[in-house]
């Protein structure tokens, strides 16, 4: 099975700390590295995470809010230094074309820009042979996707059922898995007696919204969820500022990862308020979804 | 006499390294700080270095690259966002007032901007009774500005001649520094008898041209004199690169130093080529100018 890896490039929210970059998040699976959202400084965390830029094929954007897109035009710039050769394609809500436009107009001389195709996005709206992705919108004070990517099903080959069929290690076998029955020695061997389904993975993205539906629609049955958990909501202020801000506590993120049956729920995008009390927001989440976790910048993980 | 103090809160160039983020000084001398150039992640240095960035009082933009400007609207941002309540005054050359109101058009919502107040300088164009500012164009591939900084002279009271007079401890003695005669028990004190002339401190910014007589004219008897050095002269490419991309290389800035006599150089804005390599560009400008320094993040020196 091909892993699905996620690094933590940024975590933290509009104002950046010591330890905490504004966000960004690498997706990598087989050929496909995905970013989601990019604030300022993001290629510099590339550059620390010891990862080439050139290898991004795609950027998903949540909004447009400073701290999640102030690192686009460094980032476009240094890929054109550095001589990326795909077109890279960016995906985003509604207003995600102008956006676009505006930073290249504004900051990006013509002699160096690379390829680029932006999409606005709502719904599934990436299918490939080997994943899907789809965006719901969120409620923030702007234009907001969530973003779920789901690795397809697959049959796999049940290696208990053919050990004892003597076959010869020849490639037909693996059109078995592509739900096809084959003929070895003038034997129909059924693809349904020999494969059995292996679930993908799904890994959500809630970058910036309220409490709201779709943040759960969004999120079901991830074996990861992703959640911004801006503020503390047992605090003085915690609760009345995500309000305000329309952004999640961690005991709504850990809300959502509860009522979605999601598996595994990281907490992102913390308020600088917070640095160096993390576990406070933990401990908030953990009450209610005893599976979750602090991210850290440049942690790693494998799904 | 108040210190001037200097602080390299960004050393590298285009592409930053783990150890440069791109280039911004910071200037401080008396209420005033000054940010010379604000590459990308320039906030977030500000927060390493233990700086409040809502003491600037000024931003002087050398040019439009990338590398000293991808910074200013998280800048922007953050000081609105801790409610900045000064107009801050921005400076660059010709084309400055249209790319600031590209910036806060494209990034910044009218809700959360900060009061600004835009100028496009050639020559002289700030005098205070302490200082002066003066933009000289360098020859880059756009407009650009290098700066200097120069504090003005003062009259200062010898104390040896004044010690034996036996003078009161008055206020009144403080006009004999703004060139006043005062009289004191019928008795007139000449300043000139009893001050001497305190030179000010020049310091110079030279951040991206090619070698220009202009270059060395702004750094003419610099006590400081910080140049940016790209590339290294005596390399495979460096001097056809800097040739190429309108830079200097470490020996060019000596050169500037050393015609200009400059009192010391500061090299900076290194490419990311030389990174743990910069001895190689120390060696080559102390060849030429033996008073000369590599600036490294976070550096702080007081003239």
């Amino acid at each position: 099975m091909n892993s699905i890896s996620i690094t933590f490039l940024g975590t933290g929210s509009a104002i950046p700390t010591e330890k905490r970059n504004h966000i960004s998040i690498l997706l990598n699976y087989k050929e496909e590295n995905i970013l989601i959202d990019c604030g300022e400084g993001t290629q510099r965390q590339f550059r620390k995470a010891k990862i080439n830029p050139c290898r991004l094929t795609r950027i998903l954007i949540t909004h447009f809010h400073g701290d999640h897109t102030f690192g686009l035009p460094g980032l476009f710039q240094t890929l054109a230094l550095n001589s990326y050769q795909k077109t890279l394609h960016i995906y985003g809500p509604n207003g995600t074309k102008k956006f676009i436009e505006n930073i290249f107009q504004t900051f990006i001389p013509k002699s160096n820009r690379i390829k680029f195709d932006v999409h606005e996005v709502k719904g599934k709206f990436l299918e490939t042979k080997d994943f899907q992705i789809t965006a719901f919108p969120l409620n923030h004070d702007c234009p907001c996707n969530g973003y779920l990517f789901e690795e397809k099903d697959r049959l796999r080959i049940d290696k208990n059922k053919i050990k004892n069929m003597n076959l010869p290690n020849i490639p037909e076998i693996s059109k078995l898995t592509l739900g096809k029955n084959i003929k070895i020695n003038n034997k129909t061997i059924k693809f349904k007696n020999v494969t059995y389904l292996e679930k993908g993975r799904k890994i959500s993205f809630i970058l910036d919204t309220k409490l709201c539906p779709n943040a759960i629609k969004l999120a079901k049955d991830s074996d990861l969820l992703i959640a911004e958990s801006t503020f503390l909501d047992n605090s003085e202020n915690g609760s009345r500022l995500a309000k305000d801000y329309m952004h999640l506590t961690a005991k709504q993120a850990a809300e959502i990862a509860k009522k979605s049956k999601a598996k595994q729920l990281i907490l992102t995008h913390f308020s600088q308020r917070y640095d160096n009390k993390e576990k406070t927001l933990l401990d908030e989440a953990k009450k209610i979804f005893p599976n979750s976790k602090i991210s850290e910048d440049f942690m790693t993980l494998e799904i």
